[in-house]
């Protein structure tokens, strides 16, 4: 039986929207599955090599488990998006969750192959010099013909 | 024929998200289908038995028709994000739209498969002796190998 | 061998998320994909024929690459949506990425197939003739069983 494959579309590039393809990409290759990523728009945040700039806002986010309720003009004080970030990280070490870094390292040693949309770098002027080894650039046409043979593809 | 499936991971946790995961899962049991739905992060508040507590917010979403223009930095006063939500949900009951806890009775009723994400419930510290009965506790690897073998699978 | 197929249901309005679903349409239909596309939710917004109101908000997004570190209190004041929006347009204008009104014909003429959620129609009270020409209206089941024919479905 051959390999199942997954494709998917990483846009998002703050720490909560950060976690999904990359813990779905390791789960994946994991069970043996090829899994292309294509890091498009905010997405491309998480090719840097340095990922302590990705945040979490608590702003637009009712859903956001909070420690304490906090209305929202509060949550819009100076200070507030970098104590939101450092909680949220500070829980998930507690808990033993991997941090980004960790599970890019999976992803990559499991061969999970990682696409920078060439138009995106273009156009926020992203330097290639920010980024990980051991990407390709690309094109969406060119991950659509991989998204049309897979098994599951996700735009997250 | 074999029943069509589909796999939906549910995020989202705020008024608006909400609704997609049930209303696709519920048109698409209708019509016959096996569907699973994986809760995690924020999609987590589905689960709850009083949903009461999900809510909208207007701030930093441009595109939600509002009833009346509004700057930002009146979105932002306190009591906004409960006005917002009150209206959203007086509008969607004046037109029939069904309320979230009504769409989730009609997916447990049309045997919809809701699994509960245990790492985010570990992580969140969610207790649950919150969450509705006839969820199952599990991980993304299980929920991969069912979307693996899905007709189409939508990360929300 | 039979065309590929891709359907898309896109339920963003804000100027980042309008691209996607229109970009990967597009890609695909030049393909020779056969593609649909369901609006819905704040989607409804891309069907406007005029689309200078789709605007952008850096606030509770800490990914977007800003022209200047903003903090968040400064992204609040007046002026600040506007003016990212015209920031984020000229740069794109600057770069040659096609504007949403091109990229939304390219599809058009590509015959990828508009599909607007009548129940979203209903509940925001859009008015039908604020819509472009050649869409049609239907609802969610109907949408679902093209999509169980698919090799690509994205939530978006």
């Amino acid at each position: 039986m051959a390999a199942k494959k997954m494709a998917i579309i990483a846009t998002k590039g703050a720490l909560d929207m950060a976690y999904p393809p990359l813990i779905l990409a390791s789960t994946a290759a994991a069970l043996g599955w090829e899994v292309q990523i294509f890091f498009t728009f905010y997405g491309l945040q998480l090719l840097r090599k340095d990922l302590s700039g990705i945040a979490i806002s608590p702003i637009g986010n009712p859903a956001m488990p909070m420690p304490v309720p906090m209305p929202v003009v509060v949550s819009m004080l100076p200070g507030m998006e970098a104590m939101a970030t450092s909680m949220m990280k500070a829980k998930m070490k507690k808990k033993g969750v991997a941090s980004l870094t960790e599970l890019r390292d999976l992803c990559q040693e499991a061969e999970v192959k990682f696409i920078a949309c060439q138009m995106t770098v273009d156009l926020f002027e992203f330097d290639k010099a920010d980024f990980i080894d051991g990407i390709e650039y690309g094109g969406a046409a060119t991950f659509m013909k991989f998204a049309g043979e897979t098994d599951v593809c996700l735009f997250i």
